[in-house]
């Protein structure tokens, strides 16, 4: 199974592509979301790992846009908290430590180590664990690197300080593609849950029109979130996720209903609660 | 008036203040965004400009936290392109540019223009205003920035390409906040928006019941985003945006609705539509 992901080898993603797939999963780092994607589509790939939401950041828009755009259904989901660690060669300690690099967002989710240590400068670096493949093969006196703790094992390196971050309430939710949707039960005991994208014109009560298709159902959502559809004033895209499977005979009923009166409805795939 | 803002002198949150509060308006910049809120409750400032959402990168749920704990009210909203401009010293000609400075996730946006010269290193930068503020305080051979015009503006460097980013659909919301809401005519011709708050518990059709007190009214909404509480279960707060004054006969009632099943319902602001 070879899986891609976005980002350098010990990234946040790799963890979530070894939570998803196991331990021994193959796994081919990509520099840009769209090349995933296109990983997928091109077979050099068989899954791809990609981040859709995250606690502190919201929704990945972009990659809503690739689900749509290439059309690869999710399989699975997964979440994972968000631990910075600080990370240096072997053989260096804490108190020799006068430079951190790191990607500026885990720099700033790192603000009361910094605090507490004054004298450490902030170096910025394009990526977590590229930060730590950095040092493993430059010579940086006193430098530490901020990332994952699968970065230090990946390269070789320590932790010197574990969870470091500020808010410990970072998460981000991982969205497992395949080229195919697997053949699936949806009568087995597995809750499901399905993933959807329509775009609804605005007039008054649309969204409560919407809304209606499932509850009038008895469906679950877990997830609502409207997106400006830019140069179409008063037109919105939304994501939607319920729990029922797409296939399942309640939630034909449901997508066929909203059909009538959604835009452009696309189901993104069906795949157990994680 | 003075206004806070995060990042640099001339950052695109201090754009947003001018657009919002013209262009005498004093600016503070701030490092953090817990700072801003902070700032403008100890009345070092008259008001806050916070970025609230992005196209590519979705909700700033940071900053919809400190709305809710500072309870600053939100007066009105603005909406900015974000325009990528390769920045320089002047006298520093585009043939001379090897290596360009700036927030990985700018030098991210300008992917394009990096392939069309591949001959430029990308160096990362903690802020994009911040790097052409580094230039030019610091002799870097052969460098450039990738930050907003205003940059430009402020630290007295040239823009040698304009708009060198790969997507023009990257837009930035912001919100203006104040101590204290502005007494409003809710009866005049103004087009008004409410941001509101809620909880609730998710029991099937709860979000139905909650769209239901808009529907009912006829009032309109043109945002609803849920996001998961943490460590409660099944339970999700809304971000809502409605287009009506909080204080207009119908939304009042559509309020004291929502309040009946609804949990720790806020009014942020209402504001005129931007």
């Amino acid at each position: 199974m070879r899986a891609a992901f976005q980002g350098e080898r010990g990234a946040f993603s790799e963890a979530a592509a070894r939570k998803l797939l196991g331990p021994d999963v193959q796994v081919v780092p990509c520099n840009r979301f769209e090349d995933i994607f296109a990983a997928l589509r091109d077979k050099r790939v068989d899954a791809a790992v990609v981040p859709i939401e995250n606690t502190l950041h919201g929704s990945v828009h972009e990659n809503y846009d690739h689900l749509l755009r290439f059309k690869h259904p999710i399989v699975a989901e997964t979440s994972l908290r968000i631990v910075h660690n600080l990370i240096a060669p072997p053989g260096r300690k804490l108190k020799d430590i006068t430079r951190v690099f790191s990607h500026p967002v885990a720099l700033n989710q790192c603000l009361g180590f910094f605090a507490a240590n004054p004298h450490i400068e902030r170096v910025t670096f394009f990526d977590t664990a590229g930060s730590v493949k950095h040092l493993m093969e430059h010579d940086e006196p006193g430098a530490a690197a901020i990332a994952s703790s699968i970065a230090a094992d990946f390269y070789g390196a320590r932790i010197l300080k574990k969870s470091i971050e500020d808010d410990r309430e970072n998460h981000t939710r991982f969205f497992l593609l395949k080229r195919n949707a697997p053949k699936s039960a949806p009568g087995d005991t597995k809750e499901w849950k399905t993933s959807i994208v329509f775009a609804l014109r605005n007039i008054p009560g649309a969204l409560f029109r919407a809304m209606s298709v499932f509850a009038l159902r008895d469906i679950n959502l877990t997830k609502i979130e409207s997106r400006p559809i830019r140069g179409r004033p008063w037109e919105y895209h939304f994501y939607v996720d319920l729990l029922a499977h797409a296939d399942s005979p309640n939630a034909r009923k449901a997508l066929g209903h909203l059909a009538e009166f959604a835009q452009d409805l696309h189901v993104l795939g069906s795949y157990p609660r994680g």
